[in-house]
C-alpha cells in the first residue's frame, strides 16, 4: 500500500483526490485478485434451504437438534440476547458457569474457560503461554488463528514441519535449555489429517516442553463420548497440556475455549486481555451449546455414521479417480488443478445443490487450490449419497 | 516465567515436577497479584437476579426487549444455533446480509461487516488499515483491542496524548510523508469521555491521514437516531474515516461491526483474517441485534432518559464530595483511592444490590482504580435513585 496514502500532499482536504488514495490502492489491490482467481464473495443463505450441506463444520448435526435450539430459547427468555458485559463485569451468568464445569469435566482438564471465538481463545492460550523469552514451535498447516497469536506473543517462532515427532525432537535438541511451546491441531482443518498427538506428546515432555493443542476439528468426532483428539491419545488432563477448542463446529454453536490447570485458568481470568476486553458469548449461546455438549457425549451412533460415511466418501472418490486420503476425522481434502478450477467445481455442486468447501491462497498451508468436504451425521442418506455423485459429477 | 519451564532437564519425565514447574511459576505469580490487591473473581448471575445494573453496557436497555428475543427466537428456530462455518464458507444467512445493509445505511457509510466479536473488528480493521511502512497514532487511553491490533499489525505505533487536536498536528508534523493512521474511540470505555472527532478529523484529513474510530460505547447512545459519536461529529460516511463498534453494548447483542467504503469491505471479504478465519456470529444473535438496531434508531426517549440520569448521578457524585465528570454518554468515571479500596467499595455496593464496575490496572489507562458507572435507560426509576444512595453510601 505504499502508494495508497498521500502523505505528501500535506494540506490537502477532504474534497480531494488525497483522502481517497487509500481506497484507490485497495481497488487495486483486489483487480490484482479478481485476475488470479482469488475474489472471494458471500453467498447468504436462507433458511430451511435445499442445499446438502457439505461445506459447514456441524459434524454432529447438532446446531439443529431441538433440545439444543430449545436450550437456547430458554435462555433467551431467561437473560435476553447479550451478556451485557465482559465476564469479569457483569457477562458471567450460571449458564457460562455451568457450560465451563460440563468442558472441564469431558475434556478432562482440571478448568475450562470459554471465549466468544475460538480465534480470541488462541491468541489468548498462545499470549498466556508465551512471552519474549519463550521459543514458540509452530506446525507449518497451523490456523490462522494460531499463526497469529504465536506473531503477536513477542516469543521467537520456529516454523515445524508438519505432523512430524522427529523434526520436532531435532527443533528442541537444537535449543537446549529454552522454554519451550509445541503448538499444533488435532486434527487440521484443510487437509483433515490427525497429528500424531502421543508422539509428539512424548517428544515435548521429554524435553520439557508445554504442548498446545488445538482440538477444533476432532471434539465431538473423536475420543471416548467424543471428548477430542486429545482424549483420544490419552493426554486428557497431563499437566504438560492445555487444550483450545471450538464451540461452533461438532457443538453447533459459537465461541471457544481453553482447557488445562488450575493455575492457567487464574492467571487468563487476572490478565487475559481476549478474555478480559471482550464482551462474554450470549447466554443463550452457552446454553445451547450446553445442551449440544450433553448431546455429543452419547453420540457414538452419529460419530459411526460419520465414519461409514467417511469410508464411502472416498470410496466413490477413489472410484472418480481422487487421491483423497481416508479421513482422520470428518474433514475431507480433495485436491484440484487451480485456483480457477476449484472454484468452477464447487460452483458447479452448488448450481446442483451441494454445498462444498473450496480453499484457495490464502487460506491453504501449501498454496494449492482444493475442495474441503466437510461430513455432518445429520445430513438424511440419500441426500448425502446425491452429494457424492455431484462432486464426482463435476470434476475438472 | 523465565523460572516457569524446566527447560534444562531435558529427558525428564512426565511424572517429575519438571512438567509442572510451570504451574508453580503460574502460581506464584497469582500469589503476587493477590497481594498487590489485583486478582479478579468471576460471578456468574442467576436469571433475572434481583441485582440494579449499573456495571453492564446494554446502555438502552434492549437486551431484554421482547422484540429482540423474539426475533433471535425465530431465528433460532429457522437457522438452528450456530451459522456452521466461517462467512465466506456457510455462515452467512440472510440475516447477517439483512443486518450489515442495515448497519451500513445507520452508521452512513457504504459497507458494513459483522464480526463475531468487536475485539476481532478492531484486529481486522488496524491490520486492514496499516502495512509494515505505516504509522499508527494510537491515542493512549484506547482499547486492549486497539492496542493489540497496533501491536500485531507490524507498523510503526506511536502513543498519542489523550484526546489531543494540537498533539496529533504536533505528531504529523514531524513525520512528514509517511502513511498515517490514526486510532481513537470515541467514547472512552473507562473515563467515558468524548474524543473530539470533528478537530481530529481536520487534522488527520489535513495531513492526508486516515482516522479509524472505535464507537463502541457511543453507538446508539450519541448522534442523529443513535449513530454513534462518528456520526454526531458530522464524519459519517466521510472517505478517510473508517468506524468499528461493537454489537454487544446499545445493540444488547453479541459481535463487532467494520464500516466503511466498498474497496475496504472488499478487502476484508478477501484478505481479513479474523474475517475469514472465524465462525460467523450465530443466526439468532445477528439477528436479534436487528431488531435492536430498528429499535435503537428511534429510541430517542431512551436516550433521553440517559441524559436525564446522567446528570442526576453527576449531582448525587458531587454532592457526596466526588470529582466525577459529566459524562458524554452513559460511562461515568468515579476515583477510588487505590486496588483495594476500589474493590471494597464495589463488594458493598454488590452486597446491597446494587452492580458497578471495579476498574482496577490493567484495565485503567492510567494504572489508578476507580468504579465505572453504565447508565442504562431500561432500569426502573426507583431501582436507579436507590442504586445512587448505595453508591454514595458505600463510598469508601
Amino acid at each position: 500500500m505504499s502508494d495508497s496514502f498521500p502523505g505528501e500532499t500535506v494540506g490537502s482536504v477532504i474534497a480531494g483526490d488525497a483522502v481517497t488514495g487509500w481506497q484507490d490502492a485497495l481497488e487495486r489491490q483486489s483487480l490484482a485478485r479478481a485476475k488470479a482467481g482469488l475474489t472471494r464473495t458471500l453467498r447468504p443463505r436462507a433458511a430451511g434451504d435445499a442445499v446438502v450441506d457439505l461445506a459447514g463444520n456441524d459434524y454432529l448435526g447438532l446446531a439443529v437438534h431441538p433440545e439444543v435450539v430449545e436450550a437456547a430459547v430458554g435462555a433467551l427468555r431467561a437473560y435476553g440476547l447479550g451478556a451485557t458485559g465482559s465476564r469479569l463485569v457483569r457477562g458471567s451468568t450460571e449458564a457460562h458457569a455451568a457450560l465451563e464445569t460440563d468442558l472441564a469435566e469431558w475434556l478432562g482438564f482440571p478448568r475450562a474457560l470459554v471465549y466468544s471465538s475460538g480465534f480470541l481463545a488462541n491468541l489468548g492460550a498462545i499470549r498466556a503461554l508465551a512471552g519474549p523469552g519463550t521459543l514458540l514451535i509452530s506446525d507449518r498447516y497451523n490456523h490462522a488463528s494460531l499463526i497469529d497469536g504465536c506473531k503477536s506473543s513477542g516469543a521467537e517462532v520456529v516454523v515445524a514441519p508438519h505432523a512430524d515427532p522427529a523434526a520436532l525432537a531435532a527443533l528442541l535438541a537444537a535449543h537446549p535449555g529454552r522454554e519451550v511451546v509445541y503448538v499444533t491441531e488435532s486434527v487440521f482443518s484443510v487437509d483433515g489429517d490427525l497429528a500424531p498427538l502421543a508422539d509428539l506428546h512424548a517428544v515435548t515432555s521429554a524435553h520439557g516442553a508445554l504442548m498446545l493443542v488445538d482440538d477444533a476439528h476432532a471434539l465431538g468426532v473423536l475420543g471416548p463420548e467424543g471428548a477430542g483428539g486429545v482424549a483420544a491419545a490419552g493426554l486428557s488432563g497431563a499437566p504438560d497440556v492445555v487444550v483450545t477448542a471450538t464451540l461452533s463446529k461438532a457443538l453447533g454453536g459459537a465461541g471457544g475455549v481453553i482447557a488445562g490447570p488450575e493455575p492457567l485458568a487464574r492467571h487468563l481470568i487476572d490478565t487475559g486481555r481476549t478474555f478480559i476486553y471482550d464482551t462474554a458469548p450470549p447466554p443463550s449461546v452457552v446454553a445451547g451449546v450446553g445442551a449440544a455438549l450433553r448431546l455429543a457425549r452419547r453420540a457414538d451412533d452419529r460419530r459411526a455414521l460419520l465414519t461409514t460415511r467417511a469410508d464411502a466418501t472416498v470410496r466413490r472418490l477413489h472410484a472418480a479417480g481422487f487421491t483423497t486420503p481416508a479421513p482422520a476425522a470428518a474433514v475431507l481434502s480433495v485436491p484440484a488443478p487451480g485456483p480457477e478450477a476449484a472454484l468452477a467445481w464447487a460452483a458447479d455442486c452448488r448450481d446442483r445443490g451441494v454445498a462444498v468447501g473450496c480453499f484457495r491462497p490464502p487460506s491453504t498451508p501449501d498454496g494449492s487450490s482444493r475442495l474441503r468436504l466437510t461430513l455432518n451425521a445429520g445430513i438424511a442418506a440419500e441426500d448425502f449419497e446425491r452429494a457424492l455423485d455431484v462432486i464426482a459429477e463435476c470434476a475438472p
